[in-house]
């Protein structure tokens, strides 16, 4: 008898039929004799209403407070899908953070998980019943809710999949799993069987939307098979695991692209020690999350150093990159019309060339790289962002990723 | 430095602005030195609404999840009225049956209070804080939430203050506080400046909707001072103490009338032991709630029952009532025209004739009566439900309950 861990989004569970439909899906997956925990998220759009009120009431509400508020979403999505489940005769409970003591650190709004105690969930299991879990939520030390932050929900289910050692984590969403890229740029991109935590981790960081960043960390560490699959129709998904012989030995395995991007190039930076620890620690320090940073030594003992952050952190970042150097800098340029494409691959560990074959596709289609960043199965460039699409397809083509029909 | 309870019903947190206006009030009172415990209900319509999606997926959803779904109602309320008292400046923190360790019994939707541990709480007020707990809401000894009934959060504020063995228990409502009788039935009806747990109780079991019954005979065996007051505007609403030197002496202290009654009689049943015993069992295990018994021994060894109950328990009552004393009954009168006025004091204890002052009051204005039952401290009268704003307003002006202008 396998356990597996189901994860339901808020799109998934964003009305009664839909709720209808999730049991009744669940429904099918304990007859067929799977043990089962299910995690689900808040009703599509409520979180955002809560946080609505709680704005009406505060400019900065307080975090303990809002996170007290918003986990009422997941509480009433557990008990709704446990009232269906127990309609259609599936003996079901609803669990929240405090009854599966989900114990994560005290810092509401974005809490990290410490520990699941796992004797309440095996009980519900073994009385025969499907466990439904309120995910997002859990509590700290002292006993107060804290929530792990948007996306939170996928942490969960993965967290509870290792503290479970569950057989699979699969993740429900509104997609068939993972493609070589955006299906709404190339029509002809390809659901991927298998990928690597890895290569996932690098797409997920990269804008390819389907699982949380954080969860695939985890699912990585603690060594849990993950797969994606859709809520809406049936049809295996992805599968995200360790490498192995099993996985496809592409050596590119899809292609991002994200639009999220401001680029800032401090100019004429004194080539002496300590001035990029300078910079980058003040950002730390205002809570800018930096990207790509890349920096060429010149050879008059100047040089510029280029950054690139999300459009929402510029207006934090302008003015440090303005000042952090004082005397040491000869000025700033800012850039909010560019892209970023990434191709990822385990394979390039093994493979030379896949960088320049990268840059002379992209030459060939006239598209001018502003600037690089490479990792061990990764390369990125900066791209115009009107010629975004078109890099996408060139690639996904140059690099045979189409459907193979 | 005194410790205050304050209770704000669901229209009191109704709106944003409601809980602003809330939050006002407690800044206030807090800026009078008052430690604070305020214990709120959801907001207006939001158990009506959680109740009715539960309702669109299970014909009877499941006790257990009905009440982790509900609870949620009461945790938003608490949550956000923290966030609108910190954004005041007033440091103040929600607190969830989980979190105050309420223990209930394990009776779903109508849980009974065990016990309060008071150390969270207590460490709330010692960090000089604001605690705002979220009302109705308990967890059994399993861990489960449970929640203690409509109304129940009056229950909860009284349980607190008797646990803390607080100074007042202010019921915040939209009334100015317990009045003689009903003002929309008779205008001049007076606000009572205090009144004793007893003609409360019996007040609240008669119709009178301004505390919860159960809330009440909490407060009597605790000994804890009620106090209900209005949330709209501002000046002393009515105290509900212990009975004492400094109470009204007056012999009728209110009026009130019922008009949720049916009243059944059983015809020509043999008076033999026991078979009023095998009715009332009968009635007791199918959780029918009944209000007035009377019966008078006949002559000839037969006998008529007549006893009432809600009109909503009059369908369950019915078949009952029909069948239960079998060969020994000769046939059942079901009557649901009438309404139940009645007269309340102490003072009824030691002055003589109040009864028979209160039924010629009714035979002069022609109002007849179809049943009459009295305790120590009440006489309540069936009688015609279109006589009922009459025979209040004739009690009323008969026993001098009218302002005194």
């Amino acid at each position: 008898m396998a356990l597996y861990v189901q994860k339901f989004g808020g799109t998934s569970v964003g009305s009664i039929a839909r709720i209808e439909a999730v049991a009744e899906r669940v429904a099918a997956a304990r007859a067929r004799g799977h043990n089962l925990v299910v995690v689900v998220s808040a009703m599509a759009g409520e979180t955002n209403r809560l946080l609505a009120l709680g704005a009406e009431l505060a400019a900065r509400p307080d975090p303990r407070e809002l996170d007290a508020l918003v986990a009422t979403g997941e509480q009433v999505s557990a008990a709704l899908l446990a009232i269906a489940l127990n309609a259609r005769g599936v003996p079901a409970r609803s669990l929240l953070g405090h009854q599966i003591r989900m114990r994560t650190d005290g810092a509401f709004t974005k809490a990290r998980i410490h520990a699941i105690d796992d004797a309440t969930l095996r009980a519900v299991l073994d009385e025969g019943r499907v466990a439904v879990v309120a995910g997002f939520q859990g509590i700290d030390a002292a006993g107060n809710i804290t929530t792990l932050g948007r996306g939170g929900s996928d942490t969960s289910a993965v967290a509870l999949a290792a503290a479970l050692r569950a057989d699979r984590c699969q993740i429900f969403t509104d997609v068939r799993g993972v493609f070589t890229t955006d299906p709404r740029i190339c029509p002809d991109a390809r659901k991927v069987d298998q990928i690597s935590y890895e290569e996932m981790l690098e797409l997920a960081s990269l804008g390819a939307k389907v699982l949380q960043l954080r969860s695939v960390e985890m699912a990585m560490k603690h060594g849990v098979p993950v797969e994606v699959r859709s809520s809406l129709e049936d049809g295996e998904g992805t599968l995200v695991t360790e490498e192995n012989a099993a996985l496809e030995r592409v050596v590119v395995a899809g292609v991002a692209v994200d639009r999220d991007v401001a680029k800032l190039t401090i100019r004429g930076v004194a080539d002496r020690p300590g001035l990029a620890a300078r910079l980058f620690e003040a950002l730390a320090e205002a809570h800018v999350s930096v990207d790509m940073i890349i920096q060429n030594v010149s050879a008059d003992g100047r040089t510029d150093v280029t950054f690139t952050v999300t459009k929402g952190d510029l207006a934090a970042a302008r003015p440090i990159a303005e000042q952090a150097l004082g005397e040491e800098q000869s000025g700033l340029a800012v850039d909010e019309t560019l892209a970023k494409v990434s191709i990822v691959g385990l394979g390039m560990r093994s493979h030379a060339g896949v960088a320049a074959k990268m840059f002379r596709l992209l030459a060939d289609a006239g598209v001018n790289i502003a600037a690089i960043s490479t990792s061990e199965i990764k390369v990125s460039c900066l791209i115009r962002e009107a010629q975004a699409d078109e890099a996408v397809r060139t690639l996904h083509d140059g690099f045979e990723l189409a459907r193979p029909d």
